[in-house]
């Protein structure tokens, strides 16, 4: 079967998610046999909906590669929830255009749509081959080791909370309680990867929370007076989607939330609150920082590994899917052994779609205020090339002579 | 007169400072004949009150060697305004140490505490060189070109916004306005370098907002509907400091501000009172990031020609300092000429004590939402190296069949 393949990103823009894009169309030139154009849907599936689709074999080579240092959406993206009407839409746009391979880069949402068009073609007989290309950095699609964009972002964070903490430990006299707000829309994987920003024990950040651990104001209280106690500062990472244990969201009570058109609450706020907290009931100044959207698309710190398995996840959909696979999702492998390696494989799309991973309880402490020395042990290959080394001082003191 | 070395570091830490400090103690180590110890105040001039010193020359030179790249402040920092008692303290605490030779990194405040140190020691007959050295990502103090610290800041900052810019534009459905909240306790230094940005005209930050530039509401509100009409999406950059035309800080009437012992305020809110004044009034949903410290600390995106200029600043203090000068803050001077070249000059503490340096007029533009092409020839031989190059996509569409 010859014909078209189209790629279309989707969800929130990510440091690796163009390198994907550039991993299925390098591997698209090679089988001429069976594919002819390559197109980029522009905004994700809105762009079949439209019609409007670019002609990558019109781009320079050149800049198709320099995509793999290109963060965001090179094609624009989209979080769009499609309707039975606009699905009968696409089954017209992709055969006027003869598009027989569906490459969707996104997460678990876009593996709900995905699976959708892949089902829907099935039962029309429009033979097309559907394959979903995992990305995000809330780390949280099944069947998958981890996601491509997650180790980016995760060294970021990392870095970012290394050196922030060191800026709260070296200011004496003000700002000794600082938190910072991680994204992750229901799971902590991001917030856990700031364990990373550790050089030794005692090191920031001193106490991390994930929205996996139901969040105890009393307990965390008592957490940071005491960390403040005994160090003089603290340095606290809390995930933006940190839930009580009734399951609500703990930002939702001060300020209104906005739902996207999955339903997702959009949230903000729980630093801010908590900072409010720790002033009101321990008389401790405390700031936050909120960096937003640059931990998930900047390329500032982007983990070598995970631009290389993107490519990879790009690459393997283009070779399954010219193999007559449909229907699937690339997952990421780790191979056992003590040095990392990862290889793709397959899952069904319906078996992605829509689920969540969080992050396991053998990832997070008993007290709910850390991860655990496994969580550490997954992640550390993940980020190539690790943190730099930084001068620490011996500190060796002068005698004092006037006491 | 020989005798020994103090180095202070205070205020904010930045990703400079300690590249300023490896100069002072590697140039210190050649003047065998003026200087014996090289000591570090343990958090700036707190640690001279307590008599907290680190002997430096106990360091291993590979450790002071990395300094250069290591973020925030090495020796510990403060902001502390010294009582008259204290100052007396300082000048037995110095004699008690054969302290001859001060060096102080840090802003304005800094200088101001350098400047009366040297006046009491040589009012009681202490013979002691005082020598500043310049340090701030507010870049506002006066009588020199810029701030060492500032270059990696503003890097930092530019990064950060086209890679969220990027973001911003890519996802087509939400989101569509962003605002940036940078630092900037009075001047607009950092703000105004997102424009850097830019890599063609229209190209976010649509518009950049800086105190220097009294704010008003309903022409900010007419400037982001009309970039939205004209592009479908706003990256704004604002300063945290935001004044109103009478010079009242924006973000002082919606959360209370708490005031550091130099009496400044510590200012936060801006970018979150705008998004709510954008859906208000325009019906527009927005969001906000507030970055915070790591904008300030990183060695992410340092500037090479930052660091490198910082460390000569800390060298030029002692060659200044051993040739008997004291009394003055190292400036940098930029060289007349097309080539960036910078060298360093002196300038009397008492002149740059407490004041502050306005990003001007010529370097904003009349309508107050955007910088001149003026400021960007003058920042950008700081940003070295520039911003790598990204994809850009010729977007050649296919031709639609269905319509």
């Amino acid at each position: 079967m010859k014909g078209n393949v189209l790629i279309a990103q989707s969800g929130g823009p990510t440091a690796a998610i163009n390198s994907s894009c550039c991993g299925i169309i390098q591997e698209a030139l090679k089988h001429g046999e069976e594919i002819d154009g390559i197109y980029g849907a522009v905004n994700g599936i809105l762009g079949v909906l439209r019609e409007e689709m670019l002609d990558l074999q019109k781009e320079d080579p050149a800049t198709i590669e320099r995509l793999k240092q290109t963060p965001s959406s090179a094609l624009g993206s989209c979080r769009y929830k499609l309707t039975e009407e606009e699905y009968d839409r696409v089954l017209e746009v992709l055969p006027a255009h003869n598009v027989r391979y569906c490459f969707f880069i996104g997460g678990n949402d876009t593996m709900d749509t995905a699976d959708k068009v892949d089902k829907l073609a099935r039962q029309r007989g429009y033979e097309l081959r559907v394959m979903g290309v995992p990305k995000t950095v809330d780390n949280d699609l099944v069947a998958t080791d981890h996601c491509p964009g997650y180790p980016s972002a995760a060294r970021w964070l990392a870095i970012a909370v290394r050196d922030a903490g060191l800026d709260t430990k070296a200011i004496y006299t003000t700002d000794r309680v600082k938190i910072i707000e991680t994204m992750g829309r229901d799971s902590g994987w991001l917030t856990a990867a700031t364990a990373l920003a550790r050089d030794k024990p005692g090191d920031p950040p001193h106490l991390i929370y994930l929205p996996e651990h139901p969040f105890d104001t009393e307990r965390f209280l008592v957490d940071v007076k005491r960390v403040y106690d005994e160090l003089g500062y603290v340095v606290i990472t809390v995930c933006e989607g940190l839930r009580d244990k009734e399951g609500r969201i703990l930002a939702e009570s001060k300020q209104a939330v906005d739902v996207d058109t999955f339903g997702h609450a959009q949230r903000g706020g729980i630093a801010d609150l908590l900072c409010h907290l720790i002033k009101d009931r321990l008389g401790i100044k405390a700031r936050f920082d909120k960096p937003g959207t640059v931990q998930r698309v900047s390329m500032m710190c982007a983990s070598e590994v995970g631009l290389k398995e993107a490519y990879q996840a790009g690459k393997a959909a283009v070779e399954q899917a010219v193999r007559g696979k449909s229907g699937y999702m690339i997952t990421l492998e780790r191979m056992p052994g003590r040095k990392y390696k990862c290889t793709t494989g397959l899952v069904e799309l319906e078996r992605v779609a829509n689920r969540k991973r969080m992050v396991p309880d053998e990832f997070i402490n008993e007290d709910g205020n850390d991860v655990t020395g496994e969580f550490l042990e997954w992640l550390r290959p993940l980020i190539r090339p690790g943190l730099t080394e930084y001068a620490h001082l011996k500190r060796v003191f002068v005698k004092k002579k006037l006491g």
